[in-house]
């Protein structure tokens, strides 16, 4: 049975790839499984329907037969855990590469997308301007932590791993900003995970909507 | 082999239990797993020796034999996955379980971390009363939604889980807050968890942490 995953029917960074459904993409042609995409409008996901399958009215969502998933990381591991491609087959290297898809969504994502999300929202309020060092900073510090860490290793712990893909996509949100640009290993990290072929092909899978959409 | 967790060595709540190393001492009380806490100052935690273990310099890590864990979020599914208690039995099951630690950890717990943050770093800052409104309407947001959820029942998704576990644990941050009591469902569901006897073994355990520091 193909899993259906939910996504924006208009791409709001305009087929940057930056929304959460890429990361399932990304994951489903890693380990070579075919999906289908149901797409939603931003009201589609706030609606009684959705929030069934999602409680916080968000995408994506995963559906395959009774089963209806929700959290990207969640999706991601079940995925990984499903077919082979993206865990080791070694018990502890599979929890370790759990500890970095973790890493990646809870402890390196939040401060990127609190800075994101004061951009928006608070960009035309007196006190952003003072706000943004303190906001820059923490993501600095984590960014500084990853990179002594990953060195200068292709990938995080041994082969590529879901724990990987989970954090390309977490830095691809600082692309083009000196923060990422400040260490070059890791802009060479994000670069590493975006030439591969099975992020290439679902990185055009999701440009596809966005022209689509456009074409109208 | 009996596995070594991380805790600090002074209780910043002053046992009042926030610290994270209670959602794995939870979760060996509720499996049944004997488990030893290595206690750490601030500075260990930063220092090079537990950087080997943990990236980014936090607490807990899990060590056992060659294994070395960190993030919460990942420990707790570690331990969940080896020993009965915490996940059911039925794969589908599992994975909507592991889908509540991350709804947990990535959706529910970030902007309570945010508004408390804000409260510890920006509280003297002329902005902080005008921000306040937005950082509460975030939470609130996230808490309407699982309340909706929730409903009548006693548990997220049938039995009680490391999904439950989590979310408890994250809603517990919120204790005496205007934001929790608005849901007596939640409110609710944290007073059940924290009736578990596994709940309690583990909260004895950090409060004697802090009560021999006291002792000096």
């Amino acid at each position: 049975m193909t899993p259906i995953i939910t996504a924006f029917e208009n791409s709001p960074d305009e087929g940057r790839d930056l929304a959460r459904d890429m990361r399932l993409r990304w994951a489903f042609e890693e380990v070579g499984q075919p999906y289908e995409v149901r797409l939603l409008s931003f009201a589609a996901m706030k609606a009684p329907a959705h929030l069934a399958l999602h409680p916080f009215g968000q995408i994506p969502t995963y559906q395959e037969g009774d089963l209806v998933l929700f959290e990207t990381g969640a999706i991601l591991l079940h995925i990984a855990g499903a077919h082979a491609g993206l865990l080791p087959a070694d018990a502890n290297a599979r929890a370790r590469a759990t500890a970095w898809v973790f890493a990646a969504l809870n402890t390196v994502e939040p401060p990127i997308v609190e800075r994101e999300a004061a951009g928006y929202a608070e960009r035309d309020k007196p006190w952003h301007r003072e706000r943004l060092p303190m906001l820059d900073a923490r993501v600095a510090t984590r960014l500084d932590q990853l990179s002594a860490r990953l060195g200068g290793a292709d990938w995080l712990d041994g082969a590529f791993s879901a724990g990987d893909l989970a954090m390309v996509t977490v830095l691809q949100r600082l692309k083009g900003s000196a923060l990422l640009d400040a260490h070059a290993n890791l802009a060479g990290y994000v670069a590493r995970g975006e030439a591969r072929p099975a992020y290439k092909r679902a990185f055009e899978a999701q440009l596809e909507v966005f022209r689509a959409a456009r074409r109208g």
